[in-house]
């Protein structure tokens, strides 16, 4: 494995991560870790699509040594798109593809138009990445404005796709929201062995998974922050309040510096 | 001096703190010190008016040490009408109003219907905080709808204050937005002999000193930032974006854990 750029993260600092990384004896549903890094003002973006850099390096390799420790790493398709993400991990040592965390992608409307120079597959072609995976909705969507062109596009897609390895995996949407689940996307996963997954972004599909009764499924909170302020406009994290839920803290929390940023874990309290 | 409640500030906590507080040797424009506390959404409290508990024990003796460190404590009427704060520094040990802040109370309107039942003035006549100054528009403003009634309440108000030896400290306001600049905020103070400020809340205030040029009038950062998310529609910190301004970052970063929350100390950057 050949990689220009390889990241150190002490082995003084894994300890303390540890308590909040997937058990080695895994449990049935895939251990959720939810993981993201926001400026003083919780965003992750100037604003959405706009890739933008908050963590420094110290805090970035913690990332890449997090998703050593992932079967899968799951982002949402505005930030595939948005950011063109490698979804592989760059630790220092790595000597197996095993190490590798599978990407996940959520593009329940088809809508990702990658092709072959997509950072994902570059990667998984030289064998410096697992191919990913694309969650797209079961139903047959009512095609709309379908035209040929895009009917070739989605048959090369699917080429590209399998050339590496990588599939689509069709999942049952909401109707009402014409989202996916929680749920049926970690069964999905579980159905791929897949234990244990690391969801990254964005703001979409991080504020979902913050919510009642969903937060629920999330087994640990890894967050990063970045003494930063983006001001008014950015793509924020902040659930949807429900009435009558509990207002959503953390317990068994730890604060690590890391660098100029702060690394946060703790777990969901169910309280 | 008596009191129901001290909090207890271990010694060993303070040397990181040090940097960011007022120096012996002060200069002639006070000292600011922009303190407060947030969720992890950056919100101070569920909603504008609603009192929120976010920081632990910790974290709180902390902000009443950092009260004994300053000469002021400045506040937004917003926040003395929603929240009736003390103002004043409940750490063990206080032997002298001398180690007490001023409060200061920015009431650009004359919106503060106080009476001598609000707790700083109780304090204030109990000997445990010192008496607040109420900084007001300089000029005469046309009194909408004035009523007989409301004069009645303002001698009174008046006379409230200057019992305890309080005043009123008349600033010009900007005719534009009708809020005071920042700039004439501190020299109040300065006039008063007043050499370093604490800024505590509320939301308008803080991220109106946020904003380019302003935050280059603030010499140090400390806030405390609680595990929780309040959810969206909270009182949010973050400043307007200006165009070509740079993005507001700390420098001299220090993140320190206090209990369940952690502090992050930091000096605007100027680049």
């Amino acid at each position: 494995m050949s990689r220009k750029e390889t990241l150190t993260f002490p082995p003084t600092s894994i300890p303390p991560l540890t308590p909040y990384l997937p058990p080695l004896n895994k449990p049935k549903k895939p251990w959720v870790t939810l993981t993201y890094a926001t400026s003083l003002d919780a965003s992750l973006s100037l604003a959405p699509g706009v890739r933008t850099t908050l963590s420094g390096p110290h805090s970035k390799a913690m990332t890449h040594y997090l998703r050593t420790q992932h079967a899968a790493i799951l982002v949402g398709v505005g930030t595939a798109m948005a950011d063109d993400p490698a979804l592989n991990s760059r630790l220092e040592g790595i000597i197996s593809l095993d190490q590798q965390p599978r990407p996940i992608i959520l593009d329940p409307r088809g809508r990702w138009a990658f092709t072959a120079e997509n950072k994902v597959f570059q990667l998984a072609a030289r064998g410096e990445g697992k191919a990913p995976f694309i969650l797209v909705s079961r139903e047959e969507e009512e095609e709309e404005e379908e035209e040929e062109a895009s009917i070739t596009t989605q048959q090369e897609q699917e080429k590209i796709l399998q050339s590496v390895g990588g599939k689509y995996i069709p999942v049952e949407i909401c109707s009402e929201t014409r989202r996916f689940r929680w749920r049926d996307v970690l069964k999905a996963l579980a159905e791929e062995e897949l234990d244990s997954v690391m969801v990254e972004g964005g703001g979409e599909v991080i504020n979902s998974l913050l919510v009642e009764p969903e937060n629920q499924l999330v087994d640990s909170v890894i967050v990063t922050i970045a003494p930063t302020w983006l001001g008014q406009g950015g793509v924020v994290v902040s659930p949807t309040r429900k009435e009558n839920a509990p207002q959503l803290k953390l317990r068994e929390v730890s604060w690590q510096p890391h660098g100029e940023d702060v690394v946060l874990c703790g777990k969901i309290s169910r309280t």
